[in-house]
């Protein structure tokens, strides 16, 4: 045991490190990222030693136009391929496909056509079956896949154990523990870990942790996650993301004090991209009204609604999220 | 076991929430709280069921001229009378006592004549010596007392063992960990209630926590003393101290789900009182630079310089904290 009162001991193996600031951050001002600003961002990470990039989302363009969301919803192979260049780097490239909103028939190539690694299936707990054929598909395409089954803290555990077992019988490479209404703590995060890991380790699956910070707790959720030996850790830098945002990856890198990862390009990064992005009146991260969603159990829609329209009358607020809960 | 994935079990018994919002808080103000704050902060903790509100610091005249700072920062007997009027509230009242900041032989009423409760004595492990004898005086003259150590992810575990050997062998009522640096992790949190309570529960001491939020785990650190048993635990009102401040108060209360507290009357103060400081000019919270001294384990007060002074230069912030701690 360490002298000091902090202990320095880190996992040293085994951890991935996936940078999702292009995707969540992107439901925050759709995707109209700055000019320059996804290429800086690869760069960044490039350096800070990041192993997963997500860029965005595929979407089926029947279903979702052009007009209204900047590129990254759609993350059309060019333009991936244009941030990239050669991609000699060794960060992996992920995107996110949502079963319901996308025919990956129509708009995944074969993996040895495309600069993608990863695609990461996202359902909720009642769209299992439909993202079990998308993983598979993925799978036969040659991707490594990830199954994200979100707000299942709106589950009971008999749901989540049942849809575990579907994934764990399909290709997927890794399933995530994904906290979308940001209302669970590190306690229920250990607990979860045991019955993702119960069930995904069976079948030789890996883990991953996708927190948001509605109580001020997604570092420490993704802190708890780790602990417990979970690998693909998610985090975006500054936190953005919907809402509350995420687990910051400048906190998280600077924790894991692994060699392999370096704070500095964060930190560069921060100052010359985050910092304008928020002075330009983008707006994301913890407040009143995310708390009170969170503690509710709610998603944080009604959150956003609130702040939009400069609503601080917070025990009205809560009022409403009471009952909207009884409908 | 319950079904759903969030567990609503809580801890019922032996927790005391501490409102520190006025000590704390005011650091960041130089305790200047607008006319009728305090007022309606103790209304709003006596109706929130908050189990103890510290007004300030007891500081010795001789040191500290009035003309730099607000009331709170003497805690005069009058001034608090002033506030909490014939006081038949639940709630205890406390004032804090540095070290080598206060006489209190010159500074303090015998209980009986008082309407303070608590006397919460801060020091450093050098200091435990003085800080006892502190705690000696303060008990024979009736008051329940606190030992607050502070700065201890400075220390080796054995001068911190060394000092709970000294302060267990005191009158002090509760044992505090004290985070200053906003250093520590949830995993650092439980190591360190092994150690305090190994010594501290053999004395028949409560322990307690105050946590920063430089790394975004001020709640986190908070929930993980709860869970090992700690019983008081330190709050404030939308975070609000010094750097990146504290553990929020409305979140703790939101998440401990015990009927004894109720957070309507705080969403109610936030509204009418903490968002006109805020919008006033007075600022605190997490930003990167805490999150860097956090992470370097130095004191807040060079991130506190560094935002005064319109800085973003986060990369060569951490080479001045790097090299500060080489001298």
């Amino acid at each position: 045991m360490a002298n000091g009162i902090i202990d320095p001991l880190r996992r040293a193996d085994g951890v991935k490190v996936v940078d999702a600031t292009l995707r969540d951050g992107g439901i925050v001002n759709n995707f109209y990222f700055p000019e320059g600003f996804a290429e800086a961002l690869y760069a960044a990470d490039v350096a800070a030693g990041v192993d997963v990039i997500e860029f965005g989302y595929k979407v089926s363009k029947k279903l979702f136009g052009r007009d209204g969301f900047g590129k990254w919803k759609f993350c059309g192979e060019d333009d991936i391929r244009a941030v990239v260049g050669g991609k000699d780097a060794a960060v992996k490239i992920a995107v996110m496909a949502d079963v319901g909103r996308v025919d990956l028939r129509e708009e995944m190539l074969p993996k040895s056509q495309s600069v993608i690694d990863i695609y990461r299936i996202a359902a909720y707990c009642s769209q299992i079956a439909e993202a079990a054929e998308m993983i598979e598909y993925a799978g036969k395409m040659g991707y490594f896949t990830t199954c994200n089954i979100m707000a299942i803290s709106k589950n009971d555990i008999s749901e989540v154990r049942a849809a575990l077992e579907t994934v764990a019988r399909t290709p997927a490479d890794v399933i995530y523990i994904v906290d979308s209404f940001g209302s669970l703590s590190p306690d229920d995060i250990k607990r979860l870990c045991d019955l993702y890991g119960e069930i995904a380790y069976k079948y030789g699956k890996k883990l991953g942790i996708h927190a948001h910070n509605n109580l001020q707790l997604a570092f420490a959720n993704t802190l708890a996650a780790y602990g417990a030996g979970v690998e693909y850790l998610d985090a975006t830098i500054c936190g953005m993301g919907r809402g509350a945002g995420n687990c910051p990856l400048e906190a998280l890198i600077g924790y894991l004090r692994n060699p392999r990862y370096s704070i500095l390009p964060v930190l560069k990064f921060i100052r010359g991209h985050m910092m304008p992005l928020r002075e330009s009146g983008v707006e994301w991260g913890y407040d009143v009204p995310y708390l009170l969603t969170g503690l509710e159990n709610v998603h944080p829609y009604a959150a956003i609604d609130f702040l939009k329209a400069g609503r601080n009358d917070y025990a009205a607020f809560l009022g409403e999220i009471a009952e909207s809960k009884k409908r």
